[in-house]
């Protein structure tokens, strides 16, 4: 059995990209993703799953189509399925996402933000 | 719909008692609970589920039955299902754990360290 931890910090360190979210852990069949936010990202919404953003560094938004979640390190929110969203940074911010194996970025709306999938670091 | 975050210290200012975890938030069946941990727990497993501990504040150690995970603010592990293990710590931990609703906290092992399951905060 693997006894070291994950540092959120050194896998960081090894990715540049922003918007493309790194695979660092599994737990049962969900992922632990680390992702670099910096802008707009696009509307978009997962129908089959919620997601959660804990951010680790930086503060960043997710608007709504009837509001707007601030988010600053050592927070966290649980975006409901089905609900479009548009994460947001006006600096680069560092988070941490949690959501089942298989789950696309940019949900159904996808285009040209569309990372590709199950990229570990 | 609740356009509020979720702040890990606020509600950790909210409870002391050691080794009782409180729910936080939920993602589809898991949930996330907060918990303050001093000095050890009982050696448990969890048969149906793995289980993530997220360090938030301090230093801890889980121990198996081959060896032992140092885990420090900004780290993460995720215990598989069935293994074994044992957490600790010298001072006050606060840890972040992640696993499906219905988990007890001493697992199989049971004992005066059980905690009621399901308290939010």
């Amino acid at each position: 059995m693997n006894h070291k931890s994950i540092n959120f910090n050194d896998k960081l360190d090894r990715f540049e990209k922003h918007w493309s979210p790194r695979v660092i852990a599994e737990m049962n069949d969900y992922q632990f993703k680390l992702v670099k936010i910096r802008g707009e990202f696009v509307w978009h919404s997962h129908t089959e799953t919620d997601e959660v953003f804990i951010v680790l560094n930086g503060v960043m938004k997710i608007a709504f189509r009837d509001g707007v979640v601030h988010l600053k390190e050592g927070e966290m929110y649980v975006v409901p399925r089905g609900v479009e969203h548009k994460p947001m940074a006006e600096d680069e911010c560092r988070v941490l996402l949690i959501e089942p194996r298989g789950i696309v970025n940019t949900g159904e709306a996808g285009g040209e933000l569309t990372a590709r999938n199950d990229v570990w670091v």
